[in-house]
């Protein structure tokens, strides 16, 4: 199944994909969740209930004329592995890190496919960085590496947009400011379920800016693979349905380009990723509101 | 007015302190918020019904008996501040930084009054720091530094449990995995509503272990003090209601000292705040349920 968070004038709305339609969920059967987080919260029998709901429910948005938000909208935790490409440490002459590194966005940062990416005016150097954002099923606390794939709800694509001046120049030099201005984390535009990605770690993963492919890898060059994060972060946190892992950028980001390359108003950003889909955003300046 | 969260058999309670009881808001007018969360975002005529209810309110809980989470167990964000206490700087004769330094923790690292700390067995150097935590009432972005304390909802006393050693010494340098360890954001045991609270940057603020002062200071000695720090955040995210900003430490942390101190099972630590009240953990060894 295709998780989908559509905008309606009900407030945000848990949809599948079905025959080219969004299909409500909570609609077909009212018994069952109207939020992604929620669906991703039900055991096996309820994730099969809704997808019986969805191939069965009447009410249905359009696709052509509907506002998708980021898959999952509230997340508890947005965790982000930094550094996590063979590839990308190979080319950047760095040495690959012995342990995952970890920082993290806010929610409010999230946008889903086709909302503007918004340029803070206190930033020169804003970047992009195509993700695998792997979302959590079902949770837990010190889960092994064996059973961790068993964790995993689903996966969409993710964009680690990401004010270069504010994450490496500033007292204290913690990333976090740089990584979480608003719309800083676009994704979408569905959450695939785990069950229809045959391997998360054999999966092409390209970002276009204006057309121009500017990073094209491969999951497999993850250093840090899926199961090895679940475990690792489930030894810090209690992972809950919903929680978004983004996995780490390939090599080819503006900041690391001769001459460099930052976004400007005007541009188009889509990252792609086998078999999941192509997250496109446009970048705009800000507009104060204050 | 005090608000707390309740763990009850239906789930976490918002209620008012009134009378020596907890009184439950949404059992008293059902059109009212069952969250504190869904408190602060409430209008000024909706803070007035709210009140009312409780001094009205049939149902209460017993403090003796009851079991308190986080005021707000369930925040967008926790925005934490590094090094922001003047005396703390001199201690350490680091400069005072230009700008405040921003680091997070997960929702997932709340608790509230009483709850225990769990020392993790991947770490050997957890410290205490006792700070003030401004919950945010009314949202926004882009706020004028001369309205920002229009937005403060109230504050807590806060408890920013670190593990130096996953702080400082990981790959990345990064602060989050140390500070965001389950049960590393202790809060409470009252969310005090601003309006009670006559200068909230002229209150002594002290943290004890095992009834010994280990930090003494007064949140005079901020470097950013509360307004600045809410028009600065919200220059780079959207302030949302219930919001944590936890305000940065005084001096006396364990890792200053000599020789250093470190928390240990058994240990109690109370952090006191003039007119905010005590909240008091013990700490405890980490069980491994996997």
């Amino acid at each position: 199944m295709r998780w989908v968070t559509v905008a309606t004038e009900q407030g945000p709305r848990a949809c599948g994909v079905w025959q080219g339609r969004y299909v409500d969920v909570n609609a077909a059967d009212s018994r069952l969740p109207s939020t992604v987080r929620g669906l991703l919260a039900l055991d096996a029998d309820g994730q099969r209930e809704a997808k019986a709901a969805v191939e069965q429910g009447k009410t249905s948005y359009d696709p052509a004329t509907s506002r998708l938000l980021a898959p999952v909208p509230d997340p508890q935790k947005i965790i982000c592995i930094g550094l996590n490409y063979r590839d990308h440490a190979e080319e950047s002459g760095m040495p690959v890190p012995p342990e995952p590194v970890l920082f993290s966005k806010y929610p409010s940062a999230l946008i889903g496919h086709l909302a503007p990416i918004v340029l803070p005016s206190v930033s020169n150097e804003v970047d992009y960085e195509a993700e695998l954002v792997v979302v959590v099923g079902r949770g837990g606390r010190f889960i092994p590496v064996e059973h961790a794939m068993k964790h995993v709800g689903g996966y969409a694509v993710g964009h680690d947009v990401s004010a270069r001046d504010w994450q490496l120049n500033k007292p204290g030099k913690q990333w976090m400011a740089g990584k979480t201005f608003d719309t800083f984390a676009p994704i979408g535009p569905e959450l695939v379920t785990a069950d229809e990605v045959a391997d998360p770690h054999k999966l092409g993963i390209r970002l276009r800016l204006n057309g121009e492919t500017m990073q094209n890898s491969n999951t497999n060059q993850l250093i840090f693979p899926i199961d090895q994060l679940i475990a690792y972060l489930s030894g810090i946190v209690t992972l809950e349905p919903g929680d978004l892992i983004f996995t780490g950028t390939p090599p080819g980001v503006g900041m690391a380009r001769k001459p460099q390359v930052w976004l400007k108003p005007g541009d188009v950003v889509e990252v792609e990723i086998d078999g999941l889909g192509v997250l496109r955003n446009p970048v705009v300046a800000e507009k104060k509101a204050g």
